[in-house]
């Protein structure tokens, strides 16, 4: 249960929360207060609480938050305790080592098949897998439960095959494809855009030199 | 020549506009209007009016933007006008990916060497290079002017490999690593944390249904 009306910065700041309390349940420890999670996020202990009072506060004492318990409630908010069940279509270099990172199957992540257009991609091996062709989409998302579509196609593939997930009432696309998607409300879409990261980076070089 | 204390809002907001006129300039449009750009981008032309305002608002007449000159201003702004030498360190499927992906070289970015610290991995070739041992990486860096390091090596591999970066006065760190870079202020990081991004993804789908 949360406030309904976060936003998308605070959301936005969940996963890198939920990183961290991974790597203090790694060393062993049981409990944290804001100051000491603050000191190692680099982030003020208010901003902390503040983020948290979102979603109830996670109960935190005079002596602070159980790394266990706040672990387990922040990947529940974050949909991490589902299971999901994810297609790869493009299956180049950026869908094969999609593909081929295991982490994501620790999040719940799971990688049911992968897709291309070309010819000389279908039926080789990707992991374990046989590359199909994007024909086939429809009928292995519907029979495999498919809910999140990644999408490493380049932008003319990737925008001709946005009716098709439509269609189909995927969930959510994970989109590299160097465009935005128009879809409808009901698809949410995250996008990674490689080359726009890649210039905000020279943005920062840039201006910290001028 | 552009105001210092722009937001960072802001300036994630430049590549967007960027490649919007890339394909504005591909489809031979020579004028626009901050109405029409505002449609197509689908935020509100007073956004993009301020925006532009903090690099002197690129002269809007009456009858709009002229598209190249935008597009060239906006370039070099990200610092696209320069020549950016990198490397990347890690060479697995996702380094191998990086390294295949040519659009990076349209932009200036010019991928000169790959390392790895996996004996399995040194010495096999990635597009037309050698996978080098992380040991040769100094003088790599200072023989072929080196200013970004792509990171994409597993967390260990990464912050272990942190002191050398900064004794080579590396200029930026494009991490791909699951972990935060300590580094001091003179190296400029941009992080594309991927679980994150995924976990993001997820957390939007559930807040949906919820």
């Amino acid at each position: 249960m949360h406030d309904k009306n976060i936003s998308q910065v605070v959301i936005s700041r969940l996963p890198r929360y939920f990183r961290y309390l991974g790597d203090l349940k790694d060393e062993g420890k049981e409990r944290i207060s804001s100051g000491e999670l603050s000191k190692r996020m680099n982030v003020t202990a208010s901003q902390i609480r503040q983020d948290f009072n979102h979603f109830g506060g996670f109960g935190q004492q005079g002596y602070g938050y159980n790394v266990n318990y706040l672990y387990d409630e922040i990947g529940k908010i974050l949909g991490l305790d589902k299971r999901h069940n994810l297609i790869i279509i493009g299956a180049g270099n950026l869908g094969q080592a999609l593909a081929n990172y295991m982490n994501f199957e620790r999040r719940g992540f799971y990688v049911r098949g992968i897709f291309d257009n070309k010819e000389s991609l279908i039926g080789t091996k990707v992991r374990d897998m046989t590359v199909m062709p994007v024909e086939d989409l429809k009928d292995f998302i519907k029979e495999n439960s498919i809910d999140i579509a990644v999408l490493t196609l380049p932008k003319q593939g990737a925008t001709g095959l946005i009716d098709t997930l439509v269609e189909c009432k995927i969930s959510g696309i994970w989109n590299f494809a160097h465009c935005d998607l128009d879809v409808p409300d009901s698809i949410l879409v995250e996008n990674v855009h490689l080359t726009d990261s890649l210039m905000k980076l020279s943005f920062k070089i840039h201006d910290h030199n001028e």
